[in-house]
């Protein structure tokens, strides 16, 4: 039911993805009183290491069109250190989807938690600022196929929403 | 269908929620060498103005839990001048939908376009940390009805989406 | 004894000044090690929402010429909200007086108190960089009045100084 | 008619004010699109090194409860380097007026211009964060004279126009 | 004549050293007006990607002790993605050096260059900030023993100095 | 054995460098949760201070081509005031080194401590961003005539290492 033409493509070859990682301590001015990480400065690094991804894959500039399904699931605190994971997981044919998750590690014990998880759209753009095709991803583990799969749920649900 | 339970509730009084207004210059460091705005600082802008929205509302501290539904539907450039609007538009037991508008305004032409939309869920905090009641919504024109009942399909298609 | 001619003129219409509002948090980093805001980082932010104020009620570009009267009437302390409010209250031939009044909200009580107020003189430019014409003030109100008035003391003032 | 009693005091022994000095280049972030300073980012230097002249001089913590007589006079512009020198002019009892002014050097010809001077007002706090008694101001040369009797004359003209 | 004995210790086990990797773009005000990234914010990322790269291999907090041999070799534009790699290079009792490059990728041509290249010596510190032994670092490849002796031979020289 | 060809050169007159001085707070933002200085903060504000007093002897743009024996003496503290003073100690025929000191001072005690020093090599460039000669720096006192000599080892130093 799901279009696999993108991964059997024989038109201009399938490109692999790879991760983008951004590491960063947390500031004090990354935090509230409470002294956990403020959603929108992990938003802003999200954006940022997700644009480099899709960047580095469609070799371009890219601007956000969207974003979706963005879940903190735990706080990040001050003092910790945080890297943020970025890899395009699905493309379509100006725009990709950029998985990104924020991993956080407590600096004495190195124990790592997943804190935040988003997808975000980006389109390619040509040096006229207009909307240009990007490489088709090439998928071959079963977690990039999960990750696909994920990310057609996410634009699925998205134009649903729309058409309500 | 849905459940109206939040606009009739008779314990506690229902609260109207007012819109916060945030009005920023876009500077050089805010925008890509296309001169349009990064994603990151935008996303940036609409959580800091959206829990400053469900902190007034809940008269307490607040943390983001989710992000949905963002688009950036038209570029902001330099130079322009950008209001972030943001205001709850549903209310949980301890948790509140915001949506949140970003505006920006031509200098010169003084002409307004929308940029940029995004639902954000907030879970208030009490004094320890821990999540805490939040009043309930007052409802009362067309445009508070219609918010309200688009909130809540961003909440089924995220849960339908964790449930897929 | 003030010349009211501004407010009755009427080669070309006198414009009503809206109030421009910008809505933060206050950050760590904005504040001293005894917890209370920066009077640099105030001055900032009512340098840059009266700049906006007056761009939009001349509809170009300004540049700040003066400041006066600025008094820190109370203290802002980290994890309060601050709204500033700035307003053209007064214009001249090319220039135009914003007040800029700071509020800080305490986030639990939702208590209200007036932190610092200011008077910003902001000089209209063309599009070649040269002072140009700004509209008319339009004066309705008993509290436009009273603004104007306080304005005209303040540009005095200035005035008497710099004779001394 | 003004009192020199705070140079001819033999109670505790007056102190001379060492000027403080602040270099910087004028950042991309710190123009506008015309390419000149924001008035904002300008305040926040004079504030920040204000409070170190009124912090070295009173040998404690300062915060600002006044700014008086603030003119842009020149324009800075992106590149340019600017050097903010702060002193203590005048003393009261518990509060400091500090002069500060803003020089720009052009890069290439090294040519000087005074662009911005101003006012502050700073008030010396106690570890409690309540207002002590400071030094009282040494006063010998001309120049020190004459800044004393300029910062006097801003402090009757806020004072008089508090009273009208 | 080096001593290798840290590599063969068997007083507690030695670690691996992982590199860390912090991905970012260059903004607008991280470069002069010729457009090549300031030294400073180049080496404010090594800094912390150093750090971070020193506690993740202590798992402990750490202090910067010196900086030794830092040469641009290439300009960083705006526009560019640079890639700050890290990676403790050498262990002493309670000290690390860590090497940091600093990579910059063309965004259209995807060309990887070498701008930046330095050594940073971290002290581990305990919880009451002292410092404190770390792990001995394994040392397998030929370019970990390779990074080990430039390592060294940048402590040998800065030890010269200090004795001239 | 040095060649002192500089100092008694005729071929152009040679010129006093002056101290450059920037005299700032210590943020929150800038600090660990020890409560002491980041080591990437000091870098940069060592390198923003040292560009300045290379571009004031040139007359010219600057870039930083090397960074050479920082040592971090002394932990900085959260409010407490730091003076980075930075001159040019030594010239070659494009190049510049600059000595930068960061001091200290306790708020309270206003006593003063040397917190770090470090070698900066600036290049001048030209309008079309080429290397262009810089003028002979002159040396007439004891301190100067050191700072030149420790300045040449530094210089040394790094060559012995490259020719390792």
């Amino acid at each position: 039911m799901r279009s696999h033409g993108v991964v059997e493509s024989t038109d201009g070859l399938p490109r692999r993805a790879e991760a983008v990682r951004s590491t960063n301590f947390v500031f004090p001015n990354d935090t509230n009183h409470h002294g956990t990480m403020f959603g929108g400065r992990v938003l802003q690094l999200m954006d940022q290491t997700g644009a480099i991804a899709a960047a580095r894959f469609a070799h371009t500039t890219v601007v956000t069109a969207a974003m979706e399904a963005v879940s903190f699931q735990q706080p990040i605190r001050e003092g910790e250190i945080i890297e943020t994971v970025a890899r395009v997981v699905y493309t379509g044919r100006t725009s990709m989807i950029v998985r990104v998750d924020v991993f956080a590690d407590h600096q004495l014990t190195g124990e790592r938690k997943r804190a935040t998880t988003g997808y975000l759209t980006m389109v390619a753009l040509d040096a006229a600022g207009k909307p240009m095709p990007v490489p088709r991803l090439l998928i071959e583990t079963e977690e990039e196929r999960a990750d696909y799969e994920a990310a057609e749920q996410v634009r699925l649900a998205a134009r649903r929403r729309t058409e309500d």
